[in-house]
């Protein structure tokens, strides 16, 4: 078979019809939940000043865009994240805006990532936030959002499960370990690679860089692995500040817990979501098999819209992608079989009755029926029917010389093969 | 009022909600009217190989381009038009597929244009294609399309019409007053122009140019001044060639006419669209007033996909941009208020009564209402209430201690103010 002279990308997608259809069923069940949650959809461009992404990331992010410099000598770059402009767009309208302010999206992001099997360069990414509200009610809410979404497209406790923590609780935990003020992001920076560290590197690597005793270190991969918040509790409970931060879990898990999504949510120290951005509670969705890359990661990040110069505001969110998502979905069988359907295929039984067939089709179509016909006027009958059935007509309505004397058309159902007659006075 | 450090790209919209909800009011409008033609949707990359869009506009599109070099050393682009992404795509794929295929796609496109009032860099265009039928309903069927789009969103005959015509048809009249073979791409380009030039310097241009005589020329523009097809088959409907082309274009208009669009069409002999790509049939959609840019172009072009490399396909499609249209619809006073709009809200008459209220409001959420609440959990009922007003709920649930006894909540109609008891057991 020839092909095109001309690939798309590498690392990009074509959506054909088929392709565009599971991209859809994705977005519409993202927007359905968002709109339930009383959330208001935005977007932005998707090209952008490139300080914006260097400011929040630091100038290492530029190694993974797009950018460029335009025909305006203007550094640019393609979006690789939402919030950024989320950050932006409400920096010069916030102030005029009542709290708090729910909004999402679901735009398309790029990386120009090395290529690797199954790494896009591209994805779609729901972006659900709460600007303005620092109760930890408005990080429920936003956990909430996105468990309702995979629950929408029919995953259940048994494909995934939550796993939140906090970093202000993490923050108490080391600190009440041992950990001195100065090495606290360098403890982050290791417990958040925990998990793809052998045990023998992290004890090393606690004891060398965050300058922890070997009990000292023992004892916190031990809190690291346990899970649940009494482990935390029984040890450090006692300590002031400890305490407080428990009783703020506790009310966020309370939360979950009354709305009744418990069974997807699970308490894990380890969960740090890199080095800066986050303040507060953070979060990861993963498949519950732990085959895949993590479906979801948001938290809390109250400094971001005063670092783009807006006004100070708290801020809770997160991103959820397609693709890790869609791989999911394909796995547990949980993606719609693509179908054509159309209400109507208008049959002409011969070139005269073209005419009656395009205005039946059109009076139709403007009740908002989807209709459609053969383009080529001398096709046969027996070629009609089969197209009608190609494109997944419920009913074929059949235009003859015979009918329209009798003032009708025929309408045969195509899965029945049932036929009725319908007035040409119901059809114009 | 201080502003974010960062400013959006010049000719780069945001959506805030009230924006995108306009937007989205157009896209969906748009896939409606699709889907009932039995259109498919689908989509492409933002990003594609430079040399896609150079094959077919030639270099000089360059200019108008966001290009650049990729982190690969791959020269690409931005997509300042959907229809090289349809030819590539199908140029892969069209061979397994059953003809014709009517697909139809609402991306966004990028164009580095000179900064001007009111012009954009970037806008969403709503493209829509028949690929692999030669057959005049075809075109017909297009046009049918692009008309209801704007039906569907409120305009009417007054508002616009449908200028067409046939490049076949303007060969061959070209070709009957004298024209040279030779000289037929520079009538054409004369011709495309002949709307924005002084009727003198037309005449010139024709004579000097074209190298026609004077009595020609005169001819030729009355024969573009005079609507209707009458006075072409008047003055050449004896030459075989023009006859020809005559009838296939009275058989597109009879096409229309049957669906009832006949008031929306008129034929203009003027209607050329640029100097390569189309080979058939041309419109174009204007304001009736005649104050805005066209709303919408396409036609007939049967070699594109052989260029690109692909089975050698004959296609109609046009694309409509989303700024004119928006322009137009405002000032018919067409685009919706934006209203924010909400199911319920419930309000917690103190904390204690909280849990119950995020039980009832994940239970409405589950069942696909629209629910939010304060999520300050300190916040009087006064504030509450204001709140739901803010976000637009038609009703507000109040769970409070006595109703709580009762085994109900109450149920406030904003509207009206009527109230009515709701037992949990229906909620929970």
């Amino acid at each position: 078979m020839a092909t095109s002279a001309f690939q798309r990308l590498p690392g990009f997608r074509d959506f054909p019809p088929e392709e565009l259809a599971l991209r859809s069923h994705i977005q519409e069940a993202w927007r359905r939940v968002s709109r339930r949650y009383g959330f208001q959809e935005y977007d932005g461009p998707p090209l952008e000043p490139l300080e914006l992404y260097v400011e929040k990331s630091g100038a290492e992010i530029v190694g993974q865009l797009y950018n460029f410099t335009d025909k305006g000598e203007r550094e640019v770059a393609l979006r690789p994240e939402m919030t950024p402009s989320l950050a932006r767009i409400l920096g010069d309208r916030s102030r005029g805006m009542s709290k708090p302010i729910r909004w999402f999206s679901t735009p398309q992001l790029f990386r120009y990532e090395r290529q690797q099997r199954g790494r896009l360069r591209e994805h779609f990414q729901w972006n659900v936030d709460i600007v303005g509200e620092e109760d930890v009610a408005a990080d429920a809410e936003v956990l909430a959002v996105a468990i309702d979404g995979l629950r929408e497209l029919g995953l259940g406790p048994d494909d995934f499960r939550a796993r939140v923590s906090d970093r202000r609780l993490l923050r108490e935990v080391l600190l009440a370990v041992g950990v001195e003020e100065e090495r606290l992001p360098t403890a982050f920076g290791i417990i958040d690679k925990l998990e793809r560290m052998p045990r023998d590197k992290a004890r090393a690597t606690l004891l060398k860089d965050a300058k922890l005793g070997s009990a000292e270190t023992d004892g916190l991969l031990e809190l690291l692995d346990s899970a649940g918040l009494d482990a935390v509790r029984a040890r450090f409970g006692d300590r002031g500040a400890v305490a407080a931060e428990l009783a703020r879990l506790a009310q966020y898990l309370g939360a979950l817990e009354a709305m009744g999504l418990g069974a997807f949510v699970q308490f894990d120290l380890r969960i740090v979501r890199g080095l800066a951005y986050y303040t507060g509670i953070v979060f990861e969705l993963f498949d519950r098999k732990g085959a895949l890359r993590a479906i979801c990661g948001g938290g809390r990040y109250d400094r971001l819209l005063e670092l783009v110069g807006g006004e100070p505001l708290p801020a809770v969110g997160f991103g959820m992608g397609d693709v890790v998502l869609g791989e999911l979905l394909a796995e547990r069988g949980l993606l719609p079989a693509y179908e054509r359907a159309l209400d109507y295929f208008v049959v002409a039984v011969s070139p005269e009755q073209r005419a009656q067939a395009l205005r039946i089709a059109h009076t139709l179509r403007d009740r908002g029926s989807s209709v459609a016909y053969a383009l080529k006027a001398e096709l046969g009958v027996t070629k009609q029917l089969k197209a009608a059935d190609r494109e997944g007509a419920k009913e074929v309505l059949i235009v003859g010389p015979d009918e329209l004397a009798r003032g009708c058309v025929v309408a045969k159902n195509m899965e029945s093969g049932g036929e009725r007659e319908i007035a040409l006075s119901e059809l114009t």
